[in-house]
């Protein structure tokens, strides 16, 4: 393995830019001799944090870019108009060949646009899906398709299905990953038209492991590896999970803080609930990928602190490594 | 308000059946002087159960009903075949105009097919919606449509927001319900075809109060009473807003179980910490209605336990003497 994965890194994305971007983009150079960054931004804005900094300096630089897209930027207009953008140059880069993939924490919208536009999808890639990891009980879930494009055909949801299979696989490890659809029963017959469409489909791939219908009750408990479904009902999906996962938190803390006896108990069990908390968190994972481009780009959250950032870098090197673009081209085979 | 409101129970539904069921018959003529309910069911299971116990007589009859649909049964054929069902009995009552209203916590398949086939839709109502009542922060909204019969068209969501507002605003007494739609962003353009369509179409209802989109995030902060979507979408967030509760709660069990210090911990905060999670029972608001029809039907959860029997049949009580079959009939002419 000599030689190095280049990961495009958007200095300027994301709620704690370019402070904690720049710190994960140092500890990833640090942890891994295996992977170039280029931190993509202001100069003026990344050089200060890089003062007095131990890091490689060969497998660390800067590539200038002097505007910014901000979250309430329309995607479409942004990337067509702000051409010397952090997002811009950097998805640019992967399409001139210069990097192997790009993280952004910054406008999710623009960063799909842009993974499309300029970017570019695999050939006979029919659509790329944002396939964020959600944590459960056991584990991570591979959640495909929550991105932005809604409506989607039966096709897309079987190309869903392999590119998070091989995603699972290779790149995260889990053997003979089970692949699930999302439905509101588990029969074959139940289901709306897309779902009764594509359940047959799914069946009938004999390059994944598909173990049917999950319901959506059971995937907290990590009943799937791979949940499969269209961009509308992802969405729905990861939002209410994290909408539950967060109210539920605050209600019991207000109950913590109800009286005395509750007060002192609250702190007994801080550390423990503390810990517990934790693996429900996703940024050991890194960000979600946007799959069946021509190279990675990964979007991790806004809220994304430096560990996450150096985990997504990471993670693009797995990528890189495992040759993850190559075995979704290969996967198209088998769709003949 | 002399007339009595005339409820059919199914005494052999639900996994607590007979005794919840007749237990919470009981209660409910016991609680109010203007209910009257069938128990509809073998005589054989429900007679003995009624022995000793003290009720108006007058108000508490059993109406014989030889067979029952189990969970399991397909639902169409169940309705066809088993014509002397507990089911099947009490939704004809409706029909043949001797109950207001039947209440199950049987198959809820069965429930809402019989529904349509035995007791009849209101003419103008194109479907049916299922509406169960969801916990929030703040207390509850109107979850439309969790029913069978996904692929909904933008009229008929439409009609589920305008049915959901009345019930919200007359059952469950909350002054001009926020009726909000169900998508993936706070922006009319977002969204699918289906809820592009049906944005302007709520926008336009003047008998309503449409306050726009509402991401999944925001449901469980209870930041409007009537939710929208198609049965696909409300199936969804219905199922993954139990699991993702009762996975948590697990957790969170499981980590005061870890130690000494949390086991110490978790005795302290135990009462407080069940009054939260009380907060979150829907119990109280009795079962999920059916809309829709000429008659109420109501569908508890399973597992219901008599305190669910005795606030649904209250409910229908409530749905009786408002009115609400009327109110649905005149809100069709606001269509025009």
């Amino acid at each position: 393995m000599s030689e190095l994965t280049r990961v495009a890194v958007d200095a300027m994305g994301g709620d704690n830019a370019p402070e904690e971007v720049v710190k994960g983009a140092v500890e990833a150079v640090n942890a891994s001799e295996r992977v170039k960054v280029f931190l993509v931004g202001r100069p003026e804005a990344i050089e200060p944090l890089l003062a007095g900094v131990d890091y490689p300096k060969d497998r660390l630089e800067i590539v200038p870019a002097s505007e910014v897209i901000e979250t309430g930027d329309p995607p479409v207009q942004s990337i067509r108009r702000k051409k010397d953008s952090s997002i811009v140059v950097g998805e640019r880069m992967i399409r001139e060949q210069k990097a192997d993939a790009f993280v952004s924490a910054g406008s999710t919208g623009a960063v799909l646009v842009g993974g499309q536009l300029l970017v570019g999808r695999i050939r006979g890639i029919e659509r790329t899906p944002l396939a964020p990891l959600i944590p459960t009980e056991k584990g991570s879930s591979l959640l495909i398709d929550c991105g932005a494009n809604v409506d989607a055909r039966s096709s897309h949801l079987v190309q869903f299905a392999r590119m998070g299979s091989i995603y699972m696989e290779y790149v995260m490890g889990i053997q003979n990953p089970r692949v699930a659809l999302v439905n509101i029963g588990l029969e074959e017959e139940k289901g709306n038209a897309l779902v009764k469409e594509t359940y047959p489909l799914l069946k009938a791939c004999k390059d994944i492991n598909f173990i049917g219908s999950i319901e959506a009750r059971e995937i907290p408990r990590g009943y799937a590896d791979v949940i499969v479904c269209e961009a509308f009902t992802g969405n729905v999906i990861l939002k209410l999970y994290e909408g539950t996962a967060s109210t539920l938190v605050d209600m019991i803390k207000k109950s913590l803080m109800s009286d005395l006896r509750s007060k002192i108990g609250g702190l007994l069990i801080k550390p423990a609930l503390k810990q517990t908390m934790k693996g429900l968190s996703t940024s050991d994972n890194g960000g979600a990928p946007l799959l069946g481009l021509n190279g990675l780009v990964v979007k991790t959250h806004g809220s994304s602190k430096a560990d996450e950032i150096r985990n997504s870098i990471l993670q693009c090197m797995t990528f890189q490594e495992q040759g993850i673009t190559e075995k979704i081209r290969a996967s198209l085979a088998a769709e003949e």
